[in-house]
């Protein structure tokens, strides 16, 4: 993650331009991974890191800490944030927390743990402000994949058997129940600007919000004519003093990349209004996979309801 | 699979070419997938097969059958091959059930139990040998994932936070404990001509065999000064009449590709001798994982122990 200029450049300037916010101060790292972030509390003049992760990146944290000279100000910690025993209350919690499509395998309950529990009343959260965002797309590499039916019907000139009918259980399948992807979408790929889905103060949000995140209101506007294959998701975090990291389709690639909701194609005209209230939840029999729940309109069109789930396959 | 034109090329001439051994006769196909090589069969003139699969395909591989004009000769069986039961014994198997390095997940454990219950005496079998290869090789990609090592160092020209603790553990775990990984390799990467590593007879093969396989006595000669990282191991199936389906890197690129073993990287002179028994076996503790263990060594040099596990990751 850390080969993710975009993402690591975009915590280390929000941390140093901060830095009087962290000069002297306690910081809580949740999830430190290799420490990188800790390290830059360091250098904004952090007093003290507690550095937490629970898997055995712990101890290459320790490593990079002590490689930097900072071994006198950074604690790791190799246990779970919810686990963590601290001896006092922290200024700041710096984390990188954030998963496909903002909540897909996140960290954020972690954190939100962490904040109750450590961050002293008027602390600093880095980042403190998460939005996620749809737009209208169209998705090439899905259009390239209905290449299968494609397939089937051409057997019969390679091998002189017929599969034709194969290619009818493609195309019904291709559509329905098609996986939550994460591509890297281009912007001329967007048709139509991004309605926020949601906006989520790190401060007051409680992790019972994120368990079901209803967005009742989404409606998009076509660009213009256009074929839709989907609806795209990415998010946006901001940090204290307006920096912010994007993982929108305008600006610098990150690993996040973009989720692709796939939509059997569906043409729209221009300044075609689109209605897309969404419903986002945890698998309740698969909790590590995200589900969701949209009623797509188009125009003045009747509603139906599309359902998608992002299980790391897509 | 079907789209592995080699593979399924190779199934097709041999049935067709081995016409006689068809017309007229019984087919079992196990794991017959969508059924292509079932038709194949009915092309050859075969008066009646009984394809087998315990997965969805089955129903698929009966509309396969219809499209084909042969519901009345196909005999679709959704069920796994060591359950079928069949009106009568078969005067031909034809299966596909070769893994990566032959035996990563195969299915010719169900082939062997189809043979000793419904193979009448002297029945054919496609493919009726598999013999499985071993040769010294330069895995490129392997090469180029030392480079982690170097991103580590790179690090403090990009954020000001020194990583190179992290280039030395890299390059320490580098070279241990790399999985077995899938590749395609280029003739000139490999470094010496290929051994047999085994050799099976699927007419006379038991299941036992295969839990355990042992080469003791594989040798290989480098063809001259090289850097090895790697052992390649690929297979050969041979077809009644002499056709055979073969996965070598100096043939048409197949699905199963080549299965390389890492190496740290290791210098010969030309002709050096390298001695390399193997043994194979599923993990006892994850059966689906195989290990292969390899007492390496090079010219005169003394031998060590090498394992790695194939578990579908590397």
């Amino acid at each position: 993650m850390i080969d993710d200029s975009a993402r690591t450049q975009a915590y280390r300037h929000a941390i140093l331009t901060n830095y009087p916010l962290f000069y002297g101060k306690t910081v809580l790292d949740v999830g430190c991974g290799t420490g990188i972030l800790s390290v830059f509390c360091c250098l904004a003049g952090a007093r003290r890191v507690y550095a937490v992760d629970a898997s055995g990146a712990a101890k290459f944290a320790r490593a990079v800490a002590a490689e930097n000279g900072y071994s006198d100000r950074i604690r790791v910690l190799q246990c779970r944030a919810e686990e963590a025993e601290l001896p006092e209350q922290v200024d700041v919690i710096v984390s990188e927390w954030m998963g496909h499509a903002l909540l897909y395998e996140s960290m954020l309950d972690s954190v939100l743990v962490a904040r109750d529990r450590w961050l002293r009343p008027g602390g600093a959260l880095f980042p403190e402000r998460a939005v996620l965002k749809m737009a209208l797309c169209t998705a090439p590499e899905l259009a390239l994949e209905t290449g299968g039916a494609q397939f089937w019907r051409g057997v019969y000139d390679r091998y002189k058997v017929r599969m034709t009918c194969l290619a009818e259980v493609e195309e019904r399948r291709r559509w329905s129940d098609l996986p939550a992807r994460v591509c890297a979408l281009l912007p001329e790929e967007l048709h139509s600007h991004a309605a926020t889905v949601c906006d989520l103060n790190l401060h007051t949000v409680r992790a019972e919000e994120l368990r079901e995140l209803r967005a009742p209101a989404v409606e998009l506007q076509s660009f213009g004519r256009a074929q839709l294959t989907g609806l795209a998701l990415w998010f946006d975090v901001h940090f204290p003093g307006g920096d912010e990291l994007s993982t929108s389709p305008y600006v610098t690639e990150t690993h996040w990349g973009q989720t692709v909701l796939p939509l059997e194609p569906v043409n729209v005209d221009q300044d075609s209004t689109v209605q897309c209230p969404m419903v986002m939840r945890p698998d309740p029999k698969h909790p590590r996979n995200w589900r969701f729940s949209v009623d797509l309109a188009v125009g003045d069109g009747d509603s139906r309801t599309i359902q998608w789930v992002m299980d790391g396959t897509g």
